[in-house]
């Protein structure tokens, strides 16, 4: 039986700088999550924390309620693809498999050998050798083949030409629907990803902004055109993200639930706009 | 009066590795052009090229009819943005501005500032001590803002977030506008400039492969869906990239031009697929 994974106020502090800000949510077992925001807002902190590679200040992380820290067995069910190589210096990919095989067992020799050919890339060469696009697809690998119950992937698509990431698309919803389990996808490719994720987790400024279903959060997400004066009337009490004006056009771009009840004005358009799009006027500002 | 860049029969080795195999196309003044291809296409190369920082082994670059290498006049014409970074250790952003002036001229110090608050730099920041997105975003403000008719962007995107994407795609357009001069933007992202280009090159395997405007293209590339028996034969005499069965239903990707003479079956349909997917059909197997 597989379980929930829990994050529970976690804090984590450097020196004086607050990088994530009492982060709660919950990972269900089987779905397939998006992580994201902005450069800086700690999403690659949470993953290391999440993984046991850093300590937070304070706070934790939970398996079926108990510390992932505490317990190995918990450990070897959560598995971090990130950016730093952690490999010694002399490895070769196939040589990466075994460590994998070795750290959480039953390794997918079949897929991984599989996924070579169709990376184009050679078992023998040296992890420390590799382009960055080959050096993601290596890494892809892993994760895809992987035993693990929930799998975290810190920027899988660094250096990927577009033919590799629709592979790695393709691949990833392939090895879920014969055995589903819990993927995190941590990017900044968001109009790619919004075709597969279900629930989408946004991080901004050190803290939580949204944790819903992908449904439930483009469901709100409207865009309302038309002339200024109508518009602004229709929006009134709505969430407006952004307005933009093109001649005597405005558009508004809401995130809220739309009152079915009033009459829309013939010359008021409604249309929906994309995660992407959402997620920018969202964060517009957040940088660090 | 702007002139026409004439790259012709360009040929580039490496010892016995053919990099560039006699590539020849012109860029016209004032236009939006998208350079496309798999990671080892050439397009690194063929930038460097063009822009005088390597040689080819045998072919030219002219603006006017007259060959770039032998004119600093028109070497003057052409900058490239490039992941190479070309700046002293200890350069602050600030000072690449000033460069950039040195070197062409007239650069606009107007635009780099405010673009210095859009994108949350300071100018005093010294260039190594970026992070990525932090070291591009610096980069595309001085490729915005120099002085040059044909301005060469490789990989402008690299660590940028989805927020700075978009600033930077609204940015280029703006400045296109008020002073049209050529952009040739070299990009993994293809999804994301297909708003922006006008016109497209394609390299793969050494070679263009495509070389036409965007609306041509795009105006060729349909997906002809229904039952298989029918959808094969419509689709006889027509170059199809690609085919897909979903049961019983095939998907053939055509690049072609469709004869509006013929009769379409009521169960066949016919929708326009984008430039990333013909992209990616075109270059299947193209990764060295």
């Amino acid at each position: 039986m597989m379980e929930q994974l829990t994050v529970k106020n976690l804090v984590k502090k450097y020196r004086h700088t607050m990088v994530l800000d009492n982060i709660s949510f919950n990972l269900e077992p089987a779905k397939i999550y998006g992580l994201l925001g902005r450069n800086g807002a700690g999403k690659t902190t949470l993953l290391n924390i999440m993984s046991s590679r850093i300590f937070p200040t304070s706070g934790e992380v939970r398996i079926g309620g108990e510390d992932i820290n505490n317990d190995d067995d918990l450990l070897s069910k959560i598995f971090l693809m990130s950016e730093a190589n952690l490999y010694p210096r002399e490895m070769n990919i196939h040589q990466t498999f075994d460590l994998a095989d070795a750290a959480y067992g039953n390794f997918n020799y079949d897929l991984a050998n599989r996924l070579l050919t169709a990376f184009e890339l050679d078992g023998k060469s040296k992890v420390t050798n590799l382009s960055t696009g080959q050096r993601t697809a290596s890494k892809l690998i892993v994760a895809l083949a992987v035993n693990a119950s929930y799998i975290l992937l810190d920027e899988p698509i660094l250096g990927l030409d577009a033919n590799h990431r629709e592979l790695f698309y393709q691949e990833l919803v392939k090895t879920y629907q014969e055995k589903p389990r819990t993927f995190v996808l941590s990017t900044h490719l968001i109009e790619e990803i919004q075709q597969l994720v279900e629930h989408v987790l946004v991080l901004d400024r050190q803290k939580i902004l949204l944790n819903d279903d992908l449904d439930t959060i483009l469901a709100k997400a409207y865009a309302i055109s038309g002339p200024a004066q109508l518009v602004d009337d229709y929006v009134t009490g709505l969430k407006v993200l952004k307005s933009e004006m093109l001649g005597n056009i405005k558009t508004a771009y809401v995130f809220d639930k739309l009152d079915d009840q009033r009459a829309i004005p013939d010359q008021v358009k409604i249309n929906h706009y994309d995660l992407q799009h959402l997620f920018i006027y969202l964060t517009d500002g957040g940088e660090k």
